[in-house]
C-alpha cells in the first residue's frame, strides 16, 4: 500500500473552482506589497525569491495537471528548468542556491505565467472533476509556499541595515501572558495520523464527513501508538521566559546543550533567537512590521531545535514527542476549528505570534486546558521525522513529496501565525533540520507524569 | 529519575580485578602490531590516532576514579588537556580534528602513563569495592575504543597508496551464503531496554542474575513499546547482493534515495561502499588484512545509512526499527550467549565480517530462524537515536556519556566483527550519523507483515 | 612627495560642467536597457549589482565633494553604509559579497539619489572652480564603474540558462584577421609614467598642453626605466589562434603552466576562456548580444593571466612587461588619439572586441607597425602591479584609491571595447588578480630581441 | 637561451664526493633530535613531515641521477609516488596536503633508503665527473630542505600545548641592538644576477674563479638594471621596535595596510608575529629552544609581507626592492664571505636570529656601513618574484625548479639563521607568498634618497 495524499471528499466543481481561486489569489495578495527588486533576492540557500515561489507553485499545476488539458500550450519551456524545486524525476533543475541570480523572467512575466496557467486550470477543473486529488495537492503545496514566501521575505529584509517592513503596523505590547500551568494526560494506546477514509458506500453523517479533510501522505497510514502518561504546558514559552534563560547564562552553559547544539552556538555565535538585536536600551526584534522592542508576553519564536531542547533542559522539563502533542490535540474528540492567528485570519493579520493572554485563548486552538496549540508558533517536538508504520511513498514524481526528507529532520506541530487558515490540523507534520531558525518555530514544555 | 549506567551486580574484588586486567591488556594487544609512526596519524576528523585512544581511555580512569585514591599523583597535568574527548564539564580540550598534530608525548610515554594508572587502579579496586559501577563504565568505555582503534587504523592505512595490512592473513573466499528467508513476528506490546535491576533483597536464581549485566544509560529505562507485526530477514545483506544493486544502477537511480543521501552520492562521487576499489579485473576491498577481492558471500560492510536505505528500497523492503530488531533478538526468551565473530573470539580473529554460511550460523547469534544478529556487521535501523521515555542524563561529567548525542544520529544494533566479545547485548544501542561509513556497518532487510 | 592624481589643466567652468554632465548621463544610458530585477543581482563576490554602481559613484561625489557645498542636505544617511566600496577610513560598509541582498533602496530611489546629487554638484562646480581636481577624479572613477557595470551585467546574464542579451544585434563574422608580424624595439633608458605637469608660468603651446591630461596616482611619478631590446606583435591573439592552442592540448599540458595556474585549471575545470560553451556543432560564446558562434578573427577575451602566460609559452613567446608595452605605445612621440572600439564610440558600439582586419587597424591605436594597442582587449603584461619609484599614497581617504592594491595583481594595458572613450592613455595601468577572467582581457605576444 | 642552474666550476672528484657527503650527513644530523612520532606530523598544508623531507631529497638523486648508474636497482617503486614534490612531468604524486597521513614507510625504512641511494651515488660520482652540475643542484636542493625541515618542525612543535623544544639551550637576552642608521646609495645602472660563467679556456686568477659559485636558474641571466638613488638601514628591524609598532596600534590602523593585508589581519586575528603568545607578564616567543620571553634587541621574525609593508609605512619608510638590496650587498666589490648566523656555523647554532650588537656585526655580512645582510632573517623586498630579462626555463623536469612559481610571490634576500652556511649569496632569490609567516622572515627599512 502506498501513502498517497488523501483528498477532501465530495466537492462539487464549483467548490473546487472556488478553492482554486481563493488559494491562487491569496498568493498574489501576499506578494502585492513587494517591489520587483524585493522579489529577486535570495538571502541564504534555504530562502527562495518571492518571484520564484510565485512561479514554482504555478509550475506544479503546469507540470502535473495541464498535460491532461487537450491542446494546452506550455508557457515557456525554460520554466521547467528554472522552477522545478526538487522533483528529481522530472528533470534537470536550476541550482537551488543560485535562485537569486535569475533576473529574467521578470516579475511581470511571472504574472503573465500565472494568468496563463490559471486560465487553463479553470478549464481543466471544469472538465475533469476526477483530477481533484492532484489539484488539491497543488493547492496545499501552494499554501505551504505562502508561508515560505513570508518566512523568506522576512529573512531578505533582515539581511540589510535598513530592515524594511513588509507591513506597516504600530507596535502595541501585550498584557501579561497567562501563567504557565500543566495538564496531565494518561496516555495509553492512541490513534495517530489523519482520520481514515470514508468508504464511498457508507452513509456517514455530514458532521463526520467534515472531519475527513485533505491530508498529506506523511500523516498516513493512521495507526496505533503507545503513549506513556505525560504532562503538557498550557501555552508556548514566552519571550519573557526566554530572557530569563538568557539572563541565567543559558547560551553559555554547556551542560544544557546537545553536543551538536553546543557546536552551533559556538560556531555561529548564537546568544539570542534569530532576529533579536542587542541595542543600548535592550533587545529589539526584527519583524515583518520592522524593528521593535521585545514583548515579554509574546511567544518566543525563530529558535532552532537545539535552543528549544536546551531551554527545556534549563526549565527542568523536556519537549513533547509528536505523539504526545497529537494525543493532546485530539484528546477531547474531533478537533475544533483550527484558527490560531493564521495569516488570512481577517481579525488579526499580525504576521507575528500573539501573546497567550486569557481573552485570546478562547479562540485559539484550545483543547481542554491546553491552549494555543494551533497558530502563533510551530512547536518543536522531540520526534525525528520518520515514516509511519506501513508508509510507502507513492510512485512517480508526486511520491517525492515527503518521504525523501525523512532523515535528519525534527517534527514541528500546530502551525504558526503565517500558516494559511485551514492549512493546519492535529495530524499535520511539519519538519525542519535541527539548526534551522528562519521558520516561525517556538516551543511548549512537556514532562513525565 | 536519572538514567545512570547499570553495573553488573555481585562481583567480588578478584572478579573485578580480573575484568580490569583483561580489558586493559586487550587494548595493548590490539596496538601491538603498530609502530610509533602508525600510532600518530589522524586520517580524518572522525578518526583518532592509536596513541590517543590508548591515552584517552586511561585518562578516563585517572580523571573519574583516581581522585578517590589517597595520595595519587597525576602522571602529567597536560594530559587532561590532550586526552579529554568531549567532556565539556571537565575543562578545555585539544581540538578533536587536530589530534594528529600531537607528536609528543611519544608512544613510549603513553605506555608509561598506562602502567602508572594501572598500578594505582589495582590499588583502588582492592580498597574500594563500592566504586565498581564507575570502574565498569570505564572498562566498557575502553572496549568501545578498542573497536574504534581498529576502525580508525583501517582508515589510516587506507589513506595512502601503500595500503599496508594490520594483520597478515591469506584470503579464502567463503562458500555460498545461506539463502535469504523471512521470519514473521506478530508484534504487540513488548519490553524494550535493558532488563530491570535485581532487587538487592531478592533471592534470584544465579541464571537470572547472569542476565542482568552492565548496561549503558541509553538502554534505560526499560519500558513498553507497541510493535506492529513485521517480517525480518534471516541474515545480513551480502556483498554479492550489493553487486547486483550496483549492476542495476543503484547508485544512479535517484528515486531510491533520500534527498540528503542523493546529495551525498553526488557530492562524494559514491559508487560503491567505502574501501571498495575498482580494478581492471573487478572490485577489490581494503581490509585489515590488506587489499583482496570481494567475497560475494560475505556481508556488505562500510555503507552509510543512506546507502542501506536505498538498497532496502531497491529490494522492495525496508530497514527494521530498533524496536523490531530488539523484539526479534529477544523473542525466544533471554538472549543466548552473544558471540558473533567478535574481535577476541579466539576461533576467528577475522577482523572482517564472515559469510552467513550454514555451519557458522549455529554459533552466531541465532534467535529462532533469524541468525547473524550479533557480530559481523552493525545493522542500520530506521530509528533515529532518541531518549527512551523517562530518560534523564545523570548529573555531572558522566552524564555527558550518551544523552548529548541524541539528535541527527541513527541507531545500529548487534555489534560487529571488531566488537569485543561480551560487549554487545540485545538492548545495546550504537549510533552514527547517517553519512558515516568507516564503522563496520551493514544492513538486514525488514518488511511489513 | 605624495602621488596625488594629476588633473587636466585649464578647464573653464563651462567645460567642467559639460564633462560632468556627459559622464553622468552616460552611466544612465548604460543602465537604461536593464529592468529593476536585472539591477539587483550579484552573480559572484567580484560582481556588483547595477544599481549599486549607479549609487556608489554618486556616493563618491556626495562624500568627497558635497560637504563643500553650504547647506547641502545628505540624501539618506544609510547610503554611506550601503554604497561605500572600500574606503576604510570613511567608515563601516555593507559587506562586499552581500550587495546582492539589498533590495531596498529601489531602482527608482537610486534615480532620485542621482538627481539630488547632480543638482547639488552643478551648484558646486559653478561656485568652486578650484575643486576640479577632485571632481575630475570622481568622473574618472565613474568611468571605471561604467566599464565594471558592463562586465558585471554580462556575468549576471551568463549565470542562468536563459542567457539574455544586453543589446540585440545580429552577429556577423569578420573577414580574416591581419597576419601576425613582429616589430623590433631597441629599448634603452625610457620615460615611464604620465607626462609631467605643465608649469603654470610656462607658455606651453596648446598642442603640448593637450598632452597633459588627467592621470591616476599610480601612473606617477614619471621616471626612467631601462628597457632591454624586444619584439612585439602587431595585434592581439585571436580566438582562432586560441582554438589551435586548445586543439593542441594547451589546457592539458602541464609544462606550459605556472604552478598556480595549473592548480586553477584543475580546480575549476577550465578548458576554454570564460563564456565559451561547447555545443554539439562547435564552441559558442556568450556576449552582451547573447549567445553566438566564435569568430576566429576576433581577439580572444576573458582569459586569466595564467591562460595568457600558458598561451605565450605554447607560442614560444612571452608576455610583454608593462614598460615594454608603454615604450612601444609612445615610441613615435606623443600618443595618437586613442579610440579603440570603446563603448561610447558611436561608430561601433560593439560591446565586444573587434577583429584586427586591415581597414579597421588604421583607426585603432596604431603606433608605427603595432596596432590595436588601445580598445578591444585589455592586454595582460608580465608585470606585477607595484608602485613607481617615489610613489607615496596621498593622505586621507582619496589616498586609498590605488596604492593599497599593490600586491598580488598583474598590470593590464590599453583599454578594451567597453572602456569609455577618452578614459585610456599610454600610461594607464589597469590591474587584476591573476585568476580573474570576467574583465575583457586578452593578450599580445612579445619576445626577446 | 635557457636559464639552467650554473654549477661551481673545476671541482675534482674528491671535492665532489666531499661535498656530497657533507650535505647528506648534515640532513641526518638535523633529524637526529627527533623521534619517529615527530617525523610523521604535518601541521598545515605548507609543512612537510621530517621523514618526507629526508626521503624527498633522496628521491631527487634517485630520479634524476641514478638512472645513469648501470644496474642501479630502484629501492621501492612506490617512493616515486610518495616523494615527488611537484615535478608534474615526472608523474603522479601523493597529495601535498596529505603527507601527514603516511605512516609507512617508517623512519627506519627512510634511513635504509638514504643509505641505499648514498651507496649508489658514491659510485656514480666516482664514475661520472660530468654529472656534477646535476649532483650539485641536488645538494643545493637538499640544503633548501634542511632549512624547510627546521621551519616545519618548529611549526609542528608549536601546534600543541606542550610546545616541546627541538634543542635545549638556556635563554640569554642580548645587550642593546646597535642604533638604526642609514646608508645612502647613488644607484645608477648596475649589474644584477649571478656573476657570469668563467670561460673554460680563460686563465682567470684563482680568486676570481672562487667568485663563480653555483647559482640557481632564477638568478640568471645576469643583466643590467637602473636603480634610483636610495637609502638603506644598517640592520634589520628589532623585536623591540615591533613592540612599539604594536603599542602604537599598528595592527588596528587600517591606513597602514595593503587591502589584502588588512583582510588577513581581520580574518586571522593577527595581533603579533607568528609564535608570539600573550602571557600575563608580557609576550613570550615559541622558538626551536622552546618558549621564552621576547628579546627586544633581536630581529623580529616570522612576519608576513603584509606586516613588513605595514611596519615600513608606520615607520615612514618602505621596503627595499630586490635590486636595491643586491646593489647594496655588492656595492663594494665581490661579496665577502657570507656567514650570518647560519645553521651549521659551529660558533652559534642558535636556531634563532641574533641581535645586531656591535661586536657581532663585524662578522656578519657587513658591506660598508650596512650590516646583518646575510643570515639572521630573510628580508622581505617589495619586488614580486619575476623572471629576469631573457630567462627561459630549462627543458624537462629540472626546468620546473623555479620558473613555474613566478606569480603571486614576493622576493626575500639574505638567508637566515637556519640557512645552511655557504647556501646564500648576494644574488640568491628566495620567495614566499605575501601571507606566509612560518619562514624566518623579517625586514630592513629603505627610503628614497
Amino acid at each position: 500500500m502506498t501513502s498517497a495524499p488523501r483528498p477532501t471528499p465530495d466537492l462539487d466543481p464549483a467548490e473546487q473552482l472556488g478553492r482554486y481561486r481563493a488559494v491562487r489569489s491569496q498568493t498574489e495578495a501576499l506578494a502585492a506589497p513587494l517591489g520587483p527588486e524585493d522579489q529577486v533576492v535570495q538571502s541564504m540557500p534555504d530562502v527562495s525569491p518571492t518571484k520564484w515561489h510565485r512561479a514554482h507553485v504555478t509550475w506544479f499545476f503546469e507540470t502535473f495537471l495541464l498535460p491532461e488539458l487537450p491542446r494546452y500550450k506550455v508557457f515557456d519551456e525554460a520554466f521547467g528548468y528554472l522552477y522545478n524545486s526538487y522533483y528529481e524525476s522530472v528533470g534537470e533543475r536550476h541550482p537551488r542556491d543560485k535562485r537569486g541570480l535569475v533576473s529574467r523572467p521578470t516579475v511581470d512575466a511571472i504574472a503573465d505565467y500565472r494568468a496563463h496557467v490559471d486560465e487553463a486550470m479553470v478549464d481543466l477543473i471544469g472538465q475533469r472533476h476526477d483530477l481533484w486529488p492532484l489539484v488539491e495537492l497543488g493547492l496545499h503545496h501552494e499554501q505551504q509556499h505562502q508561508e515560505l514566501l513570508l518566512m523568506d521575505i522576512k529573512h531578505v529584509f533582515s539581511s540589510t541595515m535598513l530592515k524594511p517592513a513588509y507591513q506597516l503596523r504600530p507596535f502595541e505590547p501585550s498584557p501579561l501572558a497567562t501563567p504557565l500551568t500543566w495538564s496531565r494526560f494518561g496516555g495509553g494506546i492512541t490513534d495517530i495520523g489523519a482520520p481514515g477514509p470514508v468508504p464511498a458506500s457508507h452513509a456517514a453523517p455530514a458532521a463526520d464527513r467534515a472531519a475527513y479533510t485533505f491530508a498529506f501522505d506523511n500523516e498516513l497510514p493512521r495507526h496505533q501508538a503507545l503513549v506513556p502518561p505525560f504532562r503538557l504546558a498550557n501555552r508556548a514559552v514566552t519571550a519573557g521566559e526566554w530572557l530569563e534563560f538568557m539572563a541565567d547564562g543559558g547560551y553559555r552553559t554547556v551542560s544544557l546543550w546537545l553536543s551538536e547544539g553546543w557546536a552551533a552556538v559556538q560556531n555561529n555565535g548564537w546568544d539570542a533567537p534569530l532576529y533579536w538585536e542587542r541595542h543600548d536600551d535592550g533587545w529589539m526584534l526584527h519583524t515583518l512590521q520592522g524593528l521593535r522592542p521585545i514583548d515579554p508576553a509574546e511567544p518566543v519564536v525563530h529558535i532552532s531545535y537545539f535552543e528549544a531542547d536546551a531551554f527545556a533542559a534549563w526549565a527542568g522539563a523536556r519537549l513533547p514527542t509528536e505523539f504526545e502533542w497529537e494525543h493532546a490535540a485530539t484528546a477531547s474528540g474531533p478537533h475544533p476549528a483550527v484558527s490560531g492567528s493564521a495569516v488570512n485570519d481577517a481579525a488579526s493579520h499580525a504576521f507575528h505570534p500573539q501573546a497567550a493572554v486569557p481573552h485570546r485563548l478562547e479562540a485559539r486552538g484550545r483543547v481542554g486546558d491546553v491552549a494555543q496549540l494551533f497558530g502563533d508558533v510551530w512547536e518543536w517536538t522531540s520526534s525525528a521525522y520518520a515514516p509511519y508504520p506501513g508508509f510507502r511513498a507513492a510512485p512517480g514524481a508526486v511520491g517525492e513529496y515527503n518521504g525523501k526528507f525523512m532523515v535528519n529532520q525534527m517534527v514541528l506541530r500546530g502551525g504558526c501565525c503565517v500558516t494559511p487558515t485551514g492549512h493546519v490540523r492535529p495530524s499535520y507534520r511539519n519538519f525542519f533540520p535541527a539548526p534551522s531558525r528562519w521558520q516561525f518555530a517556538g516551543l511548549r514544555l512537556a514532562a513525565d507524569r
